[in-house]
């Protein structure tokens, strides 16, 4: 039953549907409404776990190159790639117009936390000087969904940019 | 005629509307559709005109402390206080979803890069090492507009973080 309702949610936001509601996404999906206001808080919280869920399944694989600056290099060109698809973008926009009280933690930034956490973590076992978490994701994740979600370019030499930039931090 | 218009943007976008277009601003301004099609390409476009206006109205002035740093501080703090605003965060999202091609500028964007290039010219005149107006675009106006749209808390403290990250870079 998930993957019905994952995948209605899936082709919706890949329609560019207008107004994605539960019982828009339980027709589709073929289950009853309150099924969904039974598991979700509000729409947000199930798009965002699409989200985050087709994030995983793209089978992005965390870097692990023996240095942190060319896994943050690698790293950020995986996500420029993957928040660049039209897909991806529609769902980002569609998390952003859904949002409207202020969150603690957004899934979407949560995942990129655990990973910015692991290759810092690795790094310092290395004992490299490295930025911090908060950094990373201020000044790596930040530009490149700002980017993303007010339609700006982004691109390989855009994302490098950003790498340099947060590693002279710890100079 | 603009006023009208602009106003009637401005309740829409206040009274959170669903849909913005411009049969509907044009209802609510009294001005026949024709005029908003002629004079602007796209709903969005008419959007982001009134949001950089209401910028200007509300007269935010530029800081000139005598040094980047304050500068920056005090640039950052007003920025993070009206951005969280809640009609500004209306105004923001409904810029995002509006937003469908890529753009080469985003007004907003422009008007902060604007502000940020009379700053740093202001400091190099002083003989101040500064970063590059690109690098305060990426690493103070981008993670504070993101916070704002993915529902992110913003504050002072987050915004004197992200002028001291940026502060590091030219050390």
């Amino acid at each position: 039953m998930l993957t019905a309702i994952y995948t209605a949610v899936g082709e919706l936001v890949g329609e560019g549907a207008d107004r994605i509601s539960f019982p828009v996404i339980a027709e589709r999906a073929g289950v009853n409404p309150t099924t969904l206001y039974r598991r979700w808080d509000d729409v947000n919280a199930l798009l965002e776990e699409v989200a985050v869920a087709a994030l995983t399944r793209d089978g992005e694989s965390l870097p692990d190159t023996g240095s942190l600056e060319h896994d943050l290099a690698q790293w950020a060109d995986i996500i420029a790639r993957d928040i660049t698809r039209p897909e991806r973008v529609r769902y980002l926009r569609a998390m952003v117009s859904a949002r409207v009280d202020i969150v603690s933690a957004c899934p979407v930034t949560e995942t990129r936390r655990e990973q910015a956490s692991k290759m810092v973590r690795r790094a310092r076992e290395r004992g490299e000087a490295t930025p911090t978490v908060p950094q990373i994701l201020d000044h790596v994740i930040a530009p490149l969904y700002y980017h993303v979600v007010f339609a700006l370019p982004v691109d390989h030499e855009y994302a490098r940019r950003l790498v340099h930039d947060v590693l002279t931090m710890v100079r």
